[in-house]
């Protein structure tokens, strides 16, 4: 059996909260067993559910607190109202003080963000934290990045994210080299930003456990072209929520088309089979958990509107970051990555100044 | 009948050039019969095809010429080279002298913008011209703009944008007032671009045929919740991009679901009705077709890789357009924006000098 490891669980968090966060815990308990939960949250709600789920029970330990952030808050806010005492605070703070390996969250992500940012702090050489998704290819899965948490990107931020991704795809995946593509457009007259392709010249000449790829498209990102897609915050938010309105907006075609005729009826129930896989296909649940890269902790992000199957999915994510040990990975990553710039800054140098000598 | 219309084609643009550009004119003279066709391109290729397609051959005359631009030149090398002598560039120049009121190229996108914008110039008052499509929701259909003519746009830009989007929503869609969104992302700390928000206020408060929503998200795009859609080039391409990978990606899902077994192939020929229902749904043929707006003059641009029903789809798109006046109908907005805005300062600096004088 695995090592044990402990998750710190934002009770609270999410549109139903406790409700959905303990048949959840249960769920991933069947998958991890060696798992332990500290369960952050109001007792008084906690309790008679967890009487429902004795596995979690016994599994869990409850810090209570009354203390919840509304999932419509600003961060400023809950800043200002959940310090300290809120259950997304004190599961952040968990990690902190190392009593928890983990923190997932169905919570506000604004408030997320900022509570993570001001407990965990950002790593040594990356300035800005980015969201990563699991992204759903005919090939298998992406990583995509950033999918919100800044809007805009230089080209150093870009290849921050670019190492994040590929220590990520390399834990979630188990790829040795992973294939990195930057976010571009094609078809107008100047290809693409300045900081991507900037960020491109970079990535092309680091010495990095990966395989640089390129620029991709938006068309690229279903496709499975590249295992990890860098981009910034706005972009990457917008590709995101687009494709899963392009997968709901064709789920209901279907759904209408199929309805229509006795015969189409009859089809669907002989097809029965086909369709549960294609449901399964599409399941935002099964890929469920966004990623908080750039920090001093692992931070899991369940969409608010989840049900316990998507809960479970983004435990699992974080078991697997956890297990890889993402943040230490990460770090050596940009260790690697910032040494070889050093070095060749050096070497720049000193050919400079044989030149300056030889003149 | 209405009143005859002229076209200019670019016969030499596409990946398949004129043998899509003579069948698909043919369609579009199915639905418009009293359409006139200039053909532009090399005589010795157009002629064979209209013996085929003796409608063409009764609506058209050819003006000859044997430069073409390239599908993947760059927008400076083709304007070096097909300067005045390629079909794309005395297309264009047909609509500038009132020979046609409107060009339809299948060619290079960042060439034709390029060609259009030296030849057609932009309109008084519009810093940047932008790309439109059409983008199929489950409401119907919506304009989607800038989706990659020109990377960032400032608030200004942003409103122009909206003005043309609203103008072609009207035309394209016979509503009064189109709703009108402005793309933004709502999940990260500080919500949305600043242009963004500055273009939202100056929306707000322009006195326009419209109504201005709000900001919308990428996954209100499929669902239809605006009629015009507003952003800059660099994420409206990839947004529009995007959606066209996860279409196909489901498309390619589906394929592979229903062919998994008997059952499923049985239930495919018992539904193939709604199969056929959900295909043309979406079917990117039945919706082709780019708009450059912002320029004098009407110019449309098809897919390069579309077959003769997409491009007669985008010759229809441009028949809207001219029927309804686009250009004019732009023209009058953007006046009276400009003039209410102008009413807006002069009120604010009448208020500002009555102040002066009553300290």
């Amino acid at each position: 059996m695995p090592k044990s490891l402990t998750i710190a669980l934002d009770a609270m968090g999410g549109d139903r909260g406790a409700e959905v966060v303990i048949p959840g815990a249960d769920l991933a308990l069947i998958r991890h067993p060696e798992v332990r939960f500290l369960l952050f949250g109001d007792q008084t709600i906690i309790d008679p559910l967890l009487e429902a789920y004795p596995r979690v029970k016994a599994a869990s330990e409850i810090v209570h607190t009354d203390v919840a952030v509304a999932m419509d808050a600003k961060p400023s806010q809950a800043l200002r109202h959940g310090r300290r005492t809120s259950s997304m605070w004190m599961a952040i703070d968990a990690v902190r003080h190392g009593k928890a390996s983990l923190i997932v969250s169905a919570g506000n992500t604004g408030a997320l963000m900022a509570m993570a940012k001001v407990i965990l702090k950002t790593m040594a050489n990356i300035e800005r934290p980015a969201i990563a998704a699991i992204w759903p290819t005919l090939q298998g899965e992406s990583v995509v990045l950033d999918v919100g948490a800044t809007i805009g990107a230089d080209s150093r931020q870009l290849v921050d994210f670019a190492v994040m991704g590929e220590a990520m795809a390399r834990a979630v995946f188990s790829l040795e080299r992973p294939t990195v593509g930057l976010l571009n457009i094609g078809v107008e007259e100047v290809k693409g930003l300045d900081e991507v392709k900037e960020a491109g010249r970079l990535l092309r000449q680091a010495n990095l456990p990966m395989k640089y790829y390129g620029f991709v498209e938006g068309d690229d990102l279903g496709k499975g072209t590249v295992d990890v897609v860098v981009t910034e915050g706005f972009s990457g938010n917008i590709a995101l929520k687009t494709a899963e309105g392009t997968a709901r907006q064709i789920a209901e075609y279907l759904r209408k088309a199929m309805s229509r005729s006795l015969f189409s009826r009859l089809g669907y129930l002989f097809a029965q089979g086909a369709f549960k896989t294609l449901k399964q296909k599409m399941d935002p649940r099964s890929v469920n958990g966004g990623v908080f890269l750039g920090l001093n902790g692992i931070v899991i992000k369940s969409h608010g509107g989840t049900d316990a199957k998507g809960f479970a999915s983004a435990i699992d994510l974080g078991v697997d970051m956890a297990r890889d040990e993402l943040i230490a990975n990460i770090a050596a990553d940009l260790e690697t990555y910032h040494a070889g710039k050093s070095a060749d800054e050096a070497e720049e140098t000193e050919i400079e100044s044989r030149r300056a000598q030889a003149l």
